[in-house]
């Protein structure tokens, strides 16, 4: 008898502990990608339709690709890579591919990501050549001692790592900026627009200039946040300047304990404010929800005089987009609601 | 009747009105100034008493200056530069003129300065030639649109802003290091050293280089708290390396909602834990005591991986200096006390 309950009992503790290792190995269906393209004095006047069908497809189209990591049982920390990592590859928006609009052809790139899970995180800034500035920024995170590499030796350290090498002739120029909206809108609406009329192109350029950052933070199926940041910077910034967007705790952030957060705005005040640890550490500390935290940061924000934006997802998969401009390019996508974007 | 009420109540008013604003600009007694030279394996093995002696009395005098600037009313962000810039200009920490050690006899320093009243801050990082890198950010916090400037274009920035320019012979070199201690201690205790025996001179140096960060926090007369922080960072780092000395949130913080915070240790840790920021944000978000805030954020630190210590003051004059080192060069003076250093 003694011996039957014993029998009994293993059997019982060692089905609870495979239920358990079950349990724990068990996907969640929750999953959410937020995206952003940069806040600023977007208006509907100064984009055409062309040119707003443009970001939209590209915002969706980073979306579903994220998506697709996520959907899959995919780690926050790769959705937001390649989410990111689209958004760079498109001349639309600040960043990666579309970060050169100096008549020299170079700018400075910088990038930041970071992991909830374990808070471990990665940087580069004042990048060159790098096809891809989060990548690199994901190479310091996985094969770096250190979190934060700067210039021609983060670029180095990189491109020792296995990152890709852009010539500065595949970032994007004026000449080819003009060369693109042209054809857009010859395909598009203006069949017949006055080709030697640049003026409205370059004041859209500027437009678009000023409020290019990228970034994009997730919550996976394993209950993990991350969050990515990518920028090209300021026009007629100082070189050598850091912005916020590759700063742990200014432009980027992610704890599971709270949330994972990404900023775009202008970077200094980010800096100054601590925004997107800021935005965690309410969380954390104060015990209140993301919206709450997200609204507090920003009134504090404002108060410093910034302005901007920035996308943040929860532990729980709450998730907000907040700005104080016109506009900001963003989106969302989650395991229940199709992709959707928006602008103003 | 009524004049008579009237010129009563119009004397009453602009007296009390006086009384006011002499009351603003009343100073209060209390002030605070902390510092530390860094943290680590410090022992009293490791340490002769000559060389002991020597970091008492840098310690002391830089508590004194920057006591100086706070007795006589000056401002806490003037009190840490002033204090900070003396560490620099001392052979023993690994800043400023003591930041060299490698035998190329280059090193990159990185500093930072924020002042509490309106987080205004200014860093530099990767700057070569700068005498005190501690006021090249400041110079960046006054004459600057931006925060953050690294490398070569801070450095030309800083210089033409009036920066102190220094020779890469004016930094410290292991030969002018083997120089000094040798007249150490031939006028203090081993008069007849052995001169050709420098393996346990290159052991303190290897001890020193290590944890030399020096950095400063203060409360002003007028209420005001500020920090600084500045580096030669660490040897045999990748080169392009950015620690958290420079970086506000991570190795320094001061707002006049919480308190000030200069920290030292291995800065990839710091940057991911936001270490200065959460000290001052338990405050703020969780309405705890300086002491709480610390502890919790050291257990954090631990709890990362993380080694090294920080200081910190907050508005009400409240300090710490906390480590998990076997110890860190540190002191304090206030209103009411003496200069006090500690080393382990």
């Amino acid at each position: 008898m003694n011996y039957l309950k014993l029998i009994i009992a293993i059997v019982l503790i060692a089905s609870s502990a495979r239920v358990q290792a079950q349990k724990k190995e068990e996907l969640k269906d929750k999953y959410v990608l937020v995206i952003h393209g940069g806040a600023g004095t977007i208006s509907k006047s100064k984009l055409t339709p062309a040119l707003e069908y443009e970001y939209t497809c590209a915002l969706e189209e980073a979306l579903h690709r994220g998506q697709y990591v996520l959907d899959t049982g995919g780690l926050a920390i790769t959705a937001v890579e390649v989410a990111v990592k689209y958004l760079e590859d498109s001349p639309l928006f600040n960043a990666g591919k579309g970060a050169v609009f100096s008549h020299e052809g170079v700018n400075e790139m910088d990038a930041c990501i970071m992991n909830g899970k374990d808070l471990t995180s990665g940087a580069v800034a004042g990048v060159r050549n790098l096809k891809n500035p989060i990548e690199g920024a994901r190479l310091v995170k996985d094969s770096s001692k250190h979190v934060f590499l700067y210039g021609d030796d983060a670029q180095e350290f990189c491109l020792s790592k296995g990152a890709s090498y852009a010539d500065s002739s595949y970032f994007f120029t004026e000449f080819r900026w003009n060369q693109y909206l042209k054809a857009r809108e010859k395909g598009t609406i203006i069949l017949d627009h006055d080709t030697t009329d640049v003026n409205y192109q370059y004041k859209t350029l500027e437009e678009l200039e000023k409020f290019g950052t990228v970034g994009a933070v997730a919550l996976d199926r394993h209950g993990n946040v991350a969050a990515a940041t990518s920028t090209g910077g300021l026009t007629n910034k100082e070189f050598g300047r850091i912005g916020d967007s590759p700063i742990v705790g200014a432009g980027t952030y992610a704890s599971n304990r709270s949330c994972a957060v990404s900023c775009t705005g202008k970077g200094e005040f980010f800096i100054r404010g601590t925004v997107a640890r800021d935005i965690a550490a309410r969380m954390e500390f104060a015990d209140i929800s993301l919206t709450e935290s997200g609204e507090r940061t920003m009134k504090r924000l404002k108060k410093l005089g910034g302005s901007g934006g920035f996308i943040s997802v929860d532990k729980d998969g709450n998730y907000i987009m907040m700005f104080n401009t016109k506009g900001m390019y963003r989106g969302v996508v989650t395991n229940e609601k199709n992709a959707v974007v928006k602008i103003y």
